[in-house]
């Protein structure tokens, strides 16, 4: 059994995945908003581990995250000479988690690569080109929620974390949170905390504080009461995969609060780069859902909620119908599902 | 100021609301399932700090703590004697908390009695049909759930805590969970956590375990997406306050799984006693819900989630509308909102 070697960095120069001196670094966003600490992954098997224990998470990220791997992979097993070993860890990597598309379309692209050099020069252009994917969809985003709204600052419910933690920066519904504030559109963002593992109460808090943006958070179950309350203009969602009908995979919770804006009359707007959609997926029907482990949901930021010996039903992801969605917003266009446009 | 007098009391005599030696016992139900330890209160600051603290919470134990508060008041202040002290302490004991009709119902009725000794046996004739009414409803519950449902062993949905705990012995909505498992009809129970100050997870799971019931915990927003996959056949909840028209205050996370409940084509049915319904409040609208701090959202069991100065939106109920509603289920009538009918 390979030992994994993970080794934590104090550093003041914080990334969601960066490559430095021949390893990938992660911001450890388990231990997020309280300590700010890099792990640095020099092994296949340390970015596995990383990528499953959530130390680095998002649809995007993990993409990234797991092009490095690749490139690290190739390190150990050069392709254009033990070919066989390098297709056992990219097979690897591609199934850390199952859900998002964006790490196994990812992992696929870097494998291509005849050389370690070739992996690692693939692997720094897709982290570039989520970067500029994070950019594009800000904008796009913005633009389309102040067409739908009304041209004036705007209270933006979303959930998960879906900034530039889940991404390389910005991130993607997230960045268009931050677009909105940076254009003086932003009045409130609402954070649903996003239970289990609350990376809205930890991230999305973490981000929305770093950038200056005017934020509450609230518990998940009472998004739809509070749409029915009139608390929120828009919903502002990431995806981790979208089907060939617009059938969207989300952070579990993103379903129920869909049906909360429905009721509610809200317009429900996924944001995601082109590539989070999976052509090859025709319908949410044929999303794998990961299960993640009960304990996730038995304890709560370390403490142990129920009496011992309690079981929990975890699924990680939801599936969203495409008839509850507004539009999808990616880096290169606008698809609006409620007029009738398809992908 | 009065100095507020709680003694805790470590007993293997487990009572949700018990009246011992000249003052009232709860067992502290923020200390559950981990500590079991009652809490006994000898004056009207006490039990309202005990009510407001949520030492004892659901709105028929509430009701009923409400009523030995006002036995104690008496104590202090004969109502024969001192009519306006003794007034004074009534309506602050009605005020504890807003949302639940019991307080205010069961203080004023309790308040009409001329001596202590008469106050005190108005107080133990609440606790005594509470009692009743928990068992007829348990009945009465299952009757109906196994006509919606079929004659089969149930999965059951729920929400929040709405046994023992939440009442006298065995509650409302748990109490038809109970009577179903007594029967051998109970598949399965899902109990949603309820955040965020976790009744499901930690008060719902550690009775289920007591009464030897099959259950799983699951976070609140992933019931609309396991109803939707097929994962229970009907929904229980309880109330705080059901208006004329049947519109029903619950815990917040309460309107949220009426819509799941709807769009998966699953009955929702409410379960509570006739001391919940209240004529006087025409509809949901006329309900005022609490809304409580913000640190209960931004943290847990005293472990802090989000980053320093984190504000939260925390209301504590929603209100759900009579048209998502099946059925309601007091200890003397079913209600079938569905066909109809009403109250």
């Amino acid at each position: 059994m390979t030992i994994t070697r993970t080794v934590l960095v104090v550093s003041n120069q914080l990334h969601t995945v960066i490559w430095r001196d021949g390893a990938v670094e992660f911001i450890d966003q388990t231990r997020l908003p309280h300590d700010e600490v890099m792990v640095r992954c020099d092994t296949v098997d340390a970015v596995i581990d990383a990528i499953r224990r959530l130390v680095v998470r998002g649809a995007p990220a993990i993409g990234v995250a797991g092009a490095y791997g690749v490139a690290i992979a190739a390190q150990a097993h050069d392709p254009s000479n033990d070919r066989k070993g390098f297709a056992r860890e990219v097979d690897r990597l591609r199934k850390a988690r199952p859900t998002a598309v964006n790490l196994a379309r990812m992992v696929d692209r870097t494998a291509q690569a005849a050389t370690a050099d070739e992996a690692l020069t693939i692997a720094h252009a897709i982290r570039e080109e989520e970067l500029r994917a994070s950019v594009a969809m800000g904008e796009l985003g913005a633009d389309l929620l102040l067409e739908l709204c009304g041209d004036k600052p705007l209270r933006v419910m979303t959930i998960c974390n879906t900034g530039g933690l889940a991404a390389v920066e910005r991130g993607t519904a997230l960045a268009v949170v931050q677009t909105l504030h940076e254009r003086g559109k932003l009045a409130e963002a609402l954070a649903l905390e996003t239970r289990p593992l609350l990376q809205g109460g930890r991230l999305t808090a973490w981000e929305l504080q770093r950038m200056g943006a005017p934020f509450r958070v609230v518990v998940d179950s009472a998004a739809s009461f509070l749409l029915a309350q009139g608390y929120a203009d828009v919903i502002v969602t990431g995806a981790d995969r979208v089907a060939a009908n617009g059938d969207t995979a989300n952070k579990i919770g993103t379903f129920a609060l869909a049906l909360g804006a429905q009721y509610a009359a809200v317009p429900f707007v996924v944001v995601a780069p082109e590539s989070t959609v999976d052509p090859a997926t025709l319908s949410g029907d044929d999303i794998h859902i990961e299960e993640r482990d009960a304990a996730e949901v038995t304890s709560f930021a370390g403490v142990q909620v129920g009496p011992r010996g309690t079981d929990a039903v975890n699924p990680a992801f939801d599936v969203t119908p495409v008839h509850l969605i507004e539009a999808l917003v990616t880096d290169r266009r606008v698809v609006r599902f409620r007029r009738g446009e398809t992908l």
